[in-house]
This record gives structure tokens, C-alpha cells and sequence, in this order.
């Protein structure tokens, strides 16, 4: 399909440019043009379905790089807990109980409340299982991706044969839309032995099922709390000194294609080391505030030139999945611990969740900014709200005052997703019924077993 | 008028209590009766009009302790500045240029954006002018507010007669919408003296227009930052030596009917004081971290017995008016400032955005719970929404998950002020065209003024 969007104010996120009255054309999935209405619309007339954009802002989407899309089922079930309560008696004995199913429906109301606000690609780590799971979700509602399958020392065998499966049926499909990661889960979890072998499975299903443009890349939670050192000692009897990215280094596991979620408790030899190793970061403030995890030091990553970029975490530790709630909160947050209001400014947080995201997942080549040739994962904005009136700067609105709800229309793809907030493949009361479904077997099961 | 609102979920508020399948009988301004549905639509049939709420959350509406509403025209006009240079360079100079009609304006726009998001109660605190302000702008859309004249060192005699003109013309008026309060803009631009005149003012309009009922209040800005003590050596040669409250309570100054708004920057002396004198806090987390302020310590004070209450703050600092925003942004900050996930849970920061904003304005024998014989304000939630299903527990979603475009229906004072998300006195198109050419004014003014 063909499209042209007309008559917006277009944030490309290239060079900064924005372009009012602005246009952008679109063939299959790739973005042919973009400039001025009066000349794009001389360019493209029939064969284009046209939507109009007047009084609407056209951002490229959002992509959101770290999230447990599946564990939306367990939003609000167990909150204001300590961690250890809370993983260890709510939310490990509940996801014992999950089946492929509940995992393909937690994903899919994921995917429908990431489109709802604004987000294009979502960067997810949970348990692969073959048969339904949430590469399926992301493709049956059309959401792009990065599907992990997470990796612990206590399961080798298991995720060796999931890798595999999920690199071999899902890698680089569904058009493009979906690609995989492998997740080692955190370093307290999987031991140095796994660490480097999940490092060296990720190079060898490179070499099979990806390539340069299409990387399969390796995500992991990382120095979310300061605890982790000790959980290391205890675990695996191994001394961490350095901090954890320093530890990590020494295994060399460290590279650009690799996915830092957290990043709370670093060292500066850690910041060091990631700068040169080209790590890239996935900043999750307001999970590290609900769960008291701490504040990440972002703004010393971006002075080292560190893609930072932005993840909202799972729904049952955000709780919800609205990147606009994220930027707002990373903006906002730095000021007042670096007591300077300049730092994170509007624009530089818009680039984390955008073109910053990109990069984030290896992706930048094809998404993350409004450009002739990328793929036209684009968002509609509708500023014709009271709470985004008067307009005086389009960047400040979007990271302060605007709302997930504000999203009117978005493209993944080249292909309309949602239009005038109305999802293009599903019923949202379905897939909510889904999930209220869902939600009561798995407590019925959890019962039965705690009987 | 008289309304039933039946089959909803309702959070009273009132000693925790939550009835499933319940209902609310509002007759005149007035909550009548509240509980089950199956017993209320026995009592009350005909001749009350029917709100359905099959699916919904029906909650006290949200009280917002600290605005400066008629700045919502500035939203996004200067952001991410050092604060000198902030206020001196971009909002001061501008705010000179305001007329009456602008100030009408500004806050007839964030009294639609607080309605559109749930709020019923705005204390707001902006320059009193006789023929168009802020309290005609509530009055007119129907938000129940207690609206302030700020007062500085510099223009006593102006700000004697607004105080007396605002007190004589809208204390206790609309219906009782309208209260009004005397604002000292802060311990530094209000020298000593001052500062005492305005509190026995307070006292003396009170005896003349007030009653132990609807109480004349006071509020005022207060160790917002830590530099206070500095800027009053500076200004009035006065030295503060053990906290800023220690300071007002040295001038006799602090009572319970005093809302003192940010409270970052608290000695132990301060806050035994505050306990003392009972003083009310507005807390102002997004405004306090985009200013850069540093962070209230919310849990002390709540630990201490303190009320404290939450509010927005301008929509320059913040710049949404939004109390979803901040009820989350107060519950997960002070998790990781604490590094406690246990503090400020859902239920009590639901309390301080309603039972105890109400406490904080002295208002709570009329609002801030749903109890017969309060005053009907009311909020109806619409729990089918992607992000907030499924649902395990009410005080979670509206707090970690919901949004203000989840506010489906308001009504204030026992009027239905927004229905469907439709506002019953005003169009909001109409509001954003006045907002816009409002601004457009205040620049080619502020522009010729420049030249």
C-alpha cells in the first residue's frame, strides 16, 4: 500500500530537522520522500491513500528497549512489596504457572497498549515456547520487535534448544518486522562459563540466520541493584571487584550489540569500559523508582557518548507500558539529582526514545528517524488537545505535556496499525477479554497447586 | 438536580472502604446516600437521572493543592533553563504583559484540563484583577477551587485592596465553589513584617467573610530550594538560622490553615514544628525535579503525622496539570529516594490526593471523600482500557496505570460538569482558540514592548 501523510509538522529526528506543513510518502515499508506538502502532494496523488495530518505532529515511533511483554497479565497483582517478597512469593510462583498461551496473550495486550501510545518497537525478554509466544503476538498485531528468550545457568539445555527454535522460526521475519536476542538474564543468574557460551551462541545464529544489517543481538539486566557483586560471590563463588560491566569485560562478552537494561550501580571504570566497548543502554527510571532500585547515572553515560536509550520494564514494575510517561520521568528525574535543570533537555530525551532506541537494537539503518529509505514506522500526534495548548515548542509538549492518549494514528511497516486510534487487526475487547481470561486460570491453577 | 450513579466500584475513602456493585444518590449539591446498587435503586427511581457505571471506578475527585492555574498559556514557552535565567528572562517579562482577559483564560484552560483529568479542587495562587481571574474562570466551567491573590514586599498597598476585593467578592460564592485564600508568594519576596500583616489580614477577613466552615486560608511557597535563608540575608538582612519554618514560626505565622507548598529543603526542627502547628504540605514532585528543586522528605513528614496533600504545580514547571501524573510520580520517587519500595504504597498516595488535599484546604467536612453529607464531586473511571486490564486491585491501577483520559465523567458540587468526556458548560475548542489567541497577544505585545 501507498501512502501520503499531508500537512503535518514533521520531527524527522535527523539533523533536528522539522518540517511544518510537512509530507511523507510511503511505498510498502519504506519511507520514498519526505518534505513539503505543496510539493510532496504534486509527487504523489493517485495510487496514495492520503491522511491528513493538519494540527498533528508525525514523530518516528517510539521504541521502547526494555520489557517482559508478556507479564502484562500480572499487572497490579503485587506492588509497594520488598524484592525479595515480591519475586519470590507473587511473581516467581505465578509465572510458574504460565502456559505458551497466557505468555502469546500477555504479549498481545502488551503490543495493543504499546501501539495505543505511540511505541513501534519493543524490545522484550521472556521465556521462548514454541507454539505460541510472543514473536507470534507482535506479528499478528503487527508490532515490531526484538523477542529474547532469557537465559538462566539452572536451564542450559532447555534454552539451548529454545535459542535454536526461536532464532531459526523467528529471525528477520514476519516482513521484517520481528528479529531475536539471546538474554543471558543478569550476571547473578548465569554463571561465567554460560555467559561466554550464550556470547558465542549469539556470533554462531548470527552467523546462520542474521547478518550485518539484520544483527542478532544479546540483552541482560545488568547493575540493576548495588546487591549484585555479593549475589555473584554467593552464587557462583566468583569475586567481583571492578563493578559489573568491568566483570563482564573480563569475560569478554562486552560489544555494541549488546542491550544493558538498568545500568543503575556502576562504577567509573564501568562507564569507562562500556564507552569503549561500545555497550548500549537501556534506561528504565521509573521501574528503578517503583521497586527503590536507585537512579541511574545518565547523565554522566551521555557526557561519555554512550547510547542511552529508553525502556518502560514489565507491566508489574512500571505498570504500565507509555513511553511518553517514560520520557517525561527521565527528563525530569536527572535535573533535580545533577541539581541542574539544563541537563536531559527535551529534544535529547525525544532522541533516547527514538533514533537513540534505534541504535540501541542495531537497528538504526532501517528505524529510529523520519528518512528517505527507512522502513515507515511512523506516529500521528493530535495536538488539538487542551493540554497541549498554546503550542510553542513541539519537542517540550511531546516530553512534558503530551499523553499516550494523543496518539491518534500509527504506521509499523508502511502498514496502518492503529487509525484514529482504532486497531487495524484486532478488537481491543477481545484481546481484554483474553486477558481477563487468562488471568483468572492462571490464579485458579496458582490455587489448586498452592492447596 | 437529582443523580443515581449505579453498579459501579466505589472507593469511598472513608476508613478504606470499597463497595463492589455499588451506588451514590446525590441530591442538590449533596451526597445522600451511598451502597449497594440492588438496595439504592429501590430508594431512589424516579426522578433521578441515571449514570451507569458497569465497568467503571468511582472515585472522590482529586484535589490539586498548588497551581498558579492562568499559566497554563506559558506551557512550553521555556523549559530545561537555569532557573534565574527562567524566570528572570522568559516568564517574568512576559507575565508583565498579562491583562485580566488573559489571566480569565489561562485559567479557564487549566480548569478544563483539571476536570478533563479527574480533578474537582484546584488551589491556585495568581495576581487578583477585579474584572476577569481565576475565579470566574472556575466558576464558569463549574471546578471548585480556593483561589489565592499573591502578595509581595513590593506592592503592598495593590495587594491590600486585591486581598479585600477578592475576599468581599468570591469567599464562599458560586454556590460555594469558590473559597479564597491569602498567599504570601514566599519567605523572601514578603519581608517580616509583611508576612505578619498578611496573617493577621487573613484572621481579619475571616471574621468578616469566613466561618469556622469555610475557612479563609493561607499558602504560600516555602523552602522550594535550599538557598532561602540566603536570598532573605540578602533581601531584608534578616538571618534564618534553623530552617525556614522555624523561621515563620518565629513570626507567629504558621497554623493549620496554612498550605505550605514544596517543602523540599526541611530541617528536623522544621518538620517537629510543622507537626506542631499543624501545617499542611503541598507536595510538588514533577515540578520540584524539573526545577531541579531536590526532593521533599515525603515520608518523614507522613511519618511525622503531617498532612500532606499533592498538587501540579504551574503548567511551566511541570507543565501538565495532570494529578494521575503526579500521584504516580509522588508513590514510585520517594521508593528509590528511601530505597524502600514499601513507602508511599497506592492506598495512602490516593489519600493525599484526595481525603488529605481536602484536610490540607480545610475543606474536608465537604470534600475529599464519598460520605453522606459531603458535597457531591465525583469521578467516574473507565476501567476498559488495554492498560488497565486485567484488574487485581482498584488503588494499583489508578495509581501505577491509569491515566487522566481514563476520566470518563465529572461531576462537582453535584453537577455534571464533563460527561463522556464531553464538558457540559463550555467547548473545548472554543477554550483552545481563546488560549491561542490569547498567546498571540501576550507575544506581539511582549515583542513590541522588546523593541
Amino acid at each position: 500500500m501507498n501512502i501520503l501523510i499531508q500537512n503535518g509538522t514533521i520531527l524527522t529526528m535527523h539533523k533536528k530537522k522539522i518540517i511544518r506543513e510537512g509530507a511523507i510518502a510511503i511505498e510498502n515499508q519504506t519511507i520514498i520522500d519526505v518534505g513539503k506538502t505543496c510539493v510532496l502532494k504534486r509527487k504523489y496523488g493517485r495510487g496514495y491513500e492520503k491522511i491528513e495530518a493538519k494540527g498533528r505532529l508525525v514523530i518516528s515511533g517510539l521504541i521502547n528497549t526494555h520489557q517482559h511483554a508478556a507479564m502484562s497479565l500480572f499487572r497490579g497483582y503485587a506492588d509497594d512489596l520488598p524484592l525479595k517478597e515480591w519475586l519470590e512469593k507473587w511473581i516467581w510462583p505465578i509465572e510458574q504457572h504460565m502456559t505458551a498461551h497466557e505468555i502469546y496473550v500477555g504479549a498481545l495486550l502488551t503490543a495493543i497498549e504499546s501501539i495505543m501510545s505511540g511505541t513501534t518497537t519493543v524490545n522484550t525478554m521472556y521465556h521462548y515456547t514454541p507454539e505460541e509466544n510472543e514473536a507470534k503476538a507482535f506479528a499478528d498485531i503487527g508490532l515490531r520487535g526484538v523477542i529474547g528468550h532469557v537465559c538462566f545457568s539452572w536451564r542450559k539445555k532447555e534454552d539451548r534448544k529454545a535459542l535454536g527454535d526461536l532464532a531459526r522460526k523467528w529471525h528477520n521475519k514476519a516482513g521484517g518486522l520481528v528479529r531475536i536476542s539471546v538474554d543471558p538474564h543478569s550476571p547473578y543468574t548465569v554463571d561465567p562459563e554460560y555467559m561466554k557460551e550464550l556470547d558465542e551462541m549469539r556470533r554462531k545464529l548470527n552467523r546462520k540466520y542474521g547478518s550485518k544489517e539484520a544483527q542478532i543481538i544479546s540483552h541482560i539486566h545488568i547493575a540493576e541493584t548495588n546487591d549484585e557483586a555479593e549475589k555473584i560471590k554467593q552464587t557462583f563463588n566468583v569475586k567481583v571487584k571492578d563493578g559489573m560491566m568491568t566483570y563482564l569485560d573480563s569475560l569478554k562478552v562486552l560489544d555494541e550489540h549488546l542491550v544493558a537494561a538498568h545500568c543503575v550501580a556502576l562504577t567509573d571504570k564501568d562507564v569507562a569500559i562500556m564507552r569503549k566497548r561500545k555497550v548500549k543502554v537501556s534506561h528504565n527510571p521509573i521501574s528503578n523508582l517503583k521497586l527503590a532500585s536507585g537512579i541511574s547515572p545518565v547523565p554522566k553515560m551521555l557526557r561519555a557518548g554512550i547510547t542511552v536509550s529508553l525502556g518502560t520494564d514489565s507491566p508489574c514494575s512500571n505498570n504500565s507500558a507509555d513511553m511518553f510517561e517514560v520520557m517525561k520521568t527521565a527528563a525530569i528525574l536527572h535535573k533535580a539529582i545533577s541539581k541542574n535543570p539544563t541537563v536531559t533537555p527535551a529534544e535529547q530525551v525525544l532522541e533516547m526514545a527514538t533514533i537513540e532506541g534505534a541504535k540501541a537494537l542495531s537497528w538504526e539503518r532501517e528505524i529510529g528517524s523520519i528518512e528517505v529509505g527507512k522502513k515507515a514506522d511512523l506516529v500521528i500526534i493530535n495536538l488539538q488537545k487542551p493540554h497541549l495548548c498554546p503550542l510553542y515548542n513541539e519537542a517540550s509538549h511531546l516530553v512534558y505535556a503530551a499523553k499516550g492518549s494523543d496518539v491518534e494514528t500509527v504506521i509499523i511497516n508502511g502498514k496502518i496499525v492503529m487509525e484514529n486510534r482504532k486497531l487495524a487487526k484486532l478488537s481491543i475487547g477481545k484481546v481484554m477479554n483474553m486477558a481477563e481470561k487468562a488471568k483468572d486460570k492462571l490464579l485458579n491453577r496458582l490455587d489448586t497447586n498452592v492447596k
